[in-house]
């Protein structure tokens, strides 16, 4: 344990040793390092591709799913993929430095209000290894530091690909530990990094409930976090039929393992079509539970329970419920979504304007798919993540999100009376 | 303990049932209620100067600090200064459906970034009573619940204070439990309520070190913490003699016991004057504590510890180094500082630019005193208090600080390829 404990605030004490090096570059020196880094990526994929066959030999023989396996695979595509996420990075406009607060007080104080990064930064994810190269970039580019802590099952790819990042990092006269990846697995060394808040600035739990859960429980650290998405799609009375049926659906089925496919449908007691969306969804095999109201209708639904109106399925199925009203639609969100990303669809100004005023959520859509909520769609480049608390920064979170505000005040003498 | 959960848990719910309420009114209603209030707290002053007594007699008796009383004691001028304060938030802006970011996407998407009231804000504070009204004023105005919990020791006056804005919600319509206060004074009860994070979106300790450690520790629900002021003021070589003078005399003497108060001042060993700022300091009794080099000029210095530099005196007391170069003082202040408001005296521009780009300080200053850290005097009205964190809002909180911003999106059909 005492060795644990010597091992990570090492790792942390380096990284808050170079923070201010790394702030202090402008955006033509980290671009420069990003495409070194992306060139490095480029020309190491062979040795990067052997190094995922150990993760890869170790996930078949424990027996890991397909999806784990396929979210963990790297090849020559995915390397190249990878690289190019990076070299994207260079085109975003770096936040750092940037405003839109300037004012001067009677006294002839000039305040503004200045974008700078947060700092060191700790990145805990899971089993994409891409992670680790996107969050590499993302916060270099935002004058950050990084502590990556992958999963367990991915180490040989991450440990191969931060080995690149700091090569990249060092040839381009970065200080190497910008970069750090925790190669220790054993979960003490997380428990210990967490107390560790007079080097670290933000921790970062990227991954299932579970590991969001325990991180934001131990952490004395402030954490920006990334919870489950139970999203809904509200069918409003005068809810347009194809719009009704192509969003539901579209958001349903065309990638059901994302936090931004909705698990719910709520459709108006008096919408016309309500028995053709449910059959719509039916006819794409999806399995719908149904509440009492929707069964009246199709008595062969399974019988949705309460715990299934916040459950996130993450797979072709769905909760389907009637309501009465579009006030009835928005108590329900407000009490079951996870305030990710909710939709009305509805052709009337007043329900409409209730909807996007009232619910409660990061993201509030009229007529339109909540597969939208992602970082690229939204026009911010590549994201960290998807943040799902009120505090800092809500929705997808980019560039920006890696940076606080400091004020800087000019003066010429001005003492307080 | 059962009997506090279910105490602790009722407020809780109560707060989160009429939040949506509150979320949803508009300026006009909530100005009102506000000069109701303020109505309200002036047509009961004598009741409130009563049940004040109550507080004062037992901190009399408890043989609490003279200072301490001082904060604790209200007269009929003091009701009139919070009654005032509350109308003084009636005239600033209303965040609540503001915004600065409007985008339409290539697939034809609107999106706009709102700024919504953050929901549940549970405030925990100490001795004195016009935190009740201030806080329940800016929580209010800024569309939020509050759950309000002071000090022991002023419990009769925050108590009274508490029930004249409940009137006053309920005579304007609103629901007397956007603003709640807890009674009960066991510190279990504070406990309890760090755990109620389904109920309760920000916390926020207003107070001393303990009180803020405690918190930060124990809370599973975000916190925004005001931490202590460990200020600098460092004197360059370049310093204008008088500018110099002014303003360490200024920002430490003026009210050593607030936040914003230097508690240190850097000479640079080539600055002319070193000896006269020290006599400066001496000549207003203020208590310097010296390392070697000034020691060297004065030897009758007591010398300082490691200890001193990060120390918080809020008194007549400073610690007086000797540095190098600009970057040394820097690096020192980087190193010691709370982050929170720190100066350079210079005329020297390069100095200036370094010193503002690389001290990571909520809030750093050029030719200027510390002390101008304060809501009121960056325009913003009246403030929650001084964040001390990166995430969310650094320096001054105001009303914007009080929200959040959530992702409005309008579509005519949208769906994601």
């Amino acid at each position: 344990m005492e060795d644990i404990r010597k091992y990570i605030l090492g790792i942390a004490k380096r990284a808050k040793a170079v923070t201010y090096d790394v702030a202090a570059r402008n955006t033509r020196e980290k671009n420069a390092a990003l495409e070194t880094i992306a060139d490095k990526l480029e020309g190491a994929a062979d040795w990067i591709v052997e190094e995922n066959k150990k993760d890869m030999e170790y996930a078949v023989a424990a027996g890991k799913s397909q999806a784990m396996l396929d979210r963990l695979l790297l090849n020559g595509a995915r390397v190249k993929t990878m690289a190019q996420a990076v070299r994207d990075i260079v085109a975003l406009p770096d936040p750092v430095g940037t405003g839109s607060f300037i004012t001067r007080r009677p006294n002839g104080l000039q305040l503004q209000r200045v974008r700078v990064p947060l700092g060191v930064v700790a990145m805990i994810f899971e089993s994409r290894p891409n992670v680790t190269t996107d969050a590499s970039a993302l916060t270099l580019k935002s004058g950050n530091t990084v502590i990556l802590r992958g999963g367990k099952e991915s180490v040989h790819s991450n440990t191969a690909l931060a080995s690149l990042i700091r090569d990249g990092l060092k040839q381009s006269g970065f200080p190497e530990d910008a970069v750090q990846l925790i190669e220790r697995t054993e979960h003490e060394v997380v428990d210990e990094m967490l107390q560790l808040k007079d080097y670290i600035d933000v921790v970062i739990p990227r991954g299932g409930e579970n590991l969001v859960r325990t991180v934001t429980e131990k952490s004395r650290i402030p954490v920006i976090f990334h919870d489950k998405g139970v999203c809904h799609v509200f069918v409003d009375r005068s809810a347009d039929r194809m719009k009704a049926e192509r969003i539901v659906i579209n958001a349903k089925c065309q990638k059901p393992s994302v936090c931004n496919a909705i698990e719910k449908v709520l459709i108006h007691r008096d919408y016309p079509w309500k028995k053709e969306l449910v059959q719509a969804l039916l006819d794409r095999k999806v399995d719908v539970i149904a509440d009492e109201k929707v069964r009246a209708y199709f008595p062969s639904l399974k019988a949705a329970t309460e715990e299934d109106w916040s459950a996130e399925y993450l797979d072709y199925r769905i909760t389907a419920g009637e309501v009465d009203s579009v006030s009835a639609a928005i108590d329900h969100i407000n009490r079951y979504s996870s305030h990710h990303s909710d939709a009305i669809i509805s052709e009337d100004y007043g329900s409409v304007q209730d909807f996007l005023r009232c619910v409660d959520s990061a993201t509030v859509y009229a007529n339109a798919s909540t597969r939208f909520t992602d970082g690229g769609e939204f026009g911010m480049g590549a994201e960290v993540g998807i943040s799902n608390q009120k505090l800092h920064v809500r929705g997808p979170m980019g560039l920006e999100g890696l940076t606080s505000e400091k004020w800087v005040i000019y003066g010429d003498g001005q003492i307080r009376e």
